[in-house]
């Protein structure tokens, strides 16, 4: 692997720390057992990229044969099942402090998926069908939240949160345009992510919103 | 493509649209946002045929590689909440006329997709294996349906609604079996997907029940 | 087919059975109709066979050209149903023992399929790929049931049980394991079996506990 590849790789990472985290802490709200902690910070780290390895007609998926991403989840979920554990008391007074680092985490994991997989796509050589490569960003995104949310009980974040899956295609779209305008695609990929997670940031932050029917 | 393809290719179109415009109206009743009725509807209509082509081993699905029944869905979920927009009142009052539009939409789309399912099973070369190809029909028809309704937190329409898996089945099962007697497989397709929606439109009409334990 | 790949087959035909009476024991619990029994019962049995086989990339899935667990999961279906109908008043008196003969059923299908999907990583050629084999073995153990909750709109056996998942993936290690020393895969498979079975039962009878995070 050279040093380009490599870069590639990182936004994989980022991206399978950030979900880790914030699914685990999602469980821990939840209260459920230690492996239910593991087992929804994997869920949530390796859903969507699974999703898409299956879509790109991968077999066994990538992240079976990549020990990495999910050592990288079980010890984030064993970080936040630990802190959770031993500051019980500070975790439970201040709900709204560790609801907002959550929302940093999801944020970070969003743009880092959706360009991962944008990248993918274009890798496996899809590079010229656009609906696929940009449908491939936004289901590795929001792909592992889905699958946690239906695990969970409740209406997956992609319905319920504003411009949350929109966040992830508007990063996808810029990084496949970069792509295309003959630049890197690692300068695509960081300004993808930057979009994303700035987007989903300011969301939150202005309780942007899109229109309902009524 | 010559003209009998396209005849095929019908199939799919109808289910498509009536199957977009379903999801669109539930999306719509259950006051999801804009991006909510595009991700529902597209969700319904392509749902199915995403999963059936990964059980027939296509990669990536079809629906990937034709642009057209993207677009359809699109459309049909614009058409949806712009209507449900500006008649809102209309929309709001008359919940029982809305449903019942939704309920022939639903019944139309799931004769087109049980029949272009098992067409499309037949077509993959399992004409033989009469178990697969009627489930490849059943799951083409129910399986949108299924994401939709668990994306939203319901028990799936499958489950809920009297004779509505077992109407993909018989449309499926007449359509296979008319192919099987050397007869066109387009006359079976047209006489399946009339003997699904006939058959839905019967249950709702007259309430039939499948028995249950107790 | 000789004598020892019936053996093997043996694990999968006694999963598919018990998974299949479980699964239409609780259909019948939530008083769905004949079609919700049959459905959710032939889910159970087969939905985690399904994934493990979507996983390994195998199209169609083996459950589909193999007609002999289909029609054991119909099979089982329809005496549960008729046996539930036909026994009502006993049945809904004895909710206890109903309750824990389902568990039985449900423990006997979980080391089944643990030990069967991790046969089945082995002989696919992943025999060195620890971790993938044994994510097949839970996969093939709990998916089934995963998928039924989801439908039933339950939160899962997965996450709500004490030791559910951890004794399916301790079966399917042991049975690895053994492969892995040099001895006969069958003896793995019903030491692994056995000890899923036992764990499970363990935990129900003493209440095991996993630590929570508060």
């Amino acid at each position: 692997m050279n040093w380009f590849e490599s870069s590639l790789q990182v936004f994989e990472w980022i991206g399978t720390i950030a979900f880790a985290l914030a699914g685990a802490m999602v469980a821990v709200e939840k209260r459920t057992d230690l492996f239910g902690v593991i087992f929804l910070a994997i869920t949530t780290a390796m859903g969507g990229g699974i999703v898409r390895d299956i879509l790109l007609g991968y077999f066994p998926a990538r992240f079976f044969t990549n020990d990495t991403c999910l050592l990288l989840s079980l010890f984030s979920a064993l970080v936040i099942f630990l802190t959770a554990r031993c500051c019980r008391n500070y975790y439970r007074k201040n709900k709204i402090i560790v609801e907002k680092i959550n929302q940093v985490f999801d944020a970070l994991g969003l743009g880092a998926f959706a360009v991962s997989g944008t990248q993918m796509g274009i890798e496996a050589g899809y590079g010229d069908n656009a609906v696929f490569v940009i449908f491939l960003g936004m289901t590795t995104a929001v792909g592992g939240g889905i699958i946690r949310d239906l695990l969970l009980g409740e209406i997956p974040f992609v319905l319920r949160k504003h411009i949350y899956a929109v966040a992830a295609i508007s990063g996808s779209c810029i990084c496949y345009l970069i792509y295309c305008s003959e630049l890197s695609l690692l300068t695509g990929m960081a300004v993808g992510l930057t979009l994303t997670f700035l987007l989903r940031m300011c969301a939150i932050r202005f309780e942007w919103n899109l229109p309902k029917a009524f």
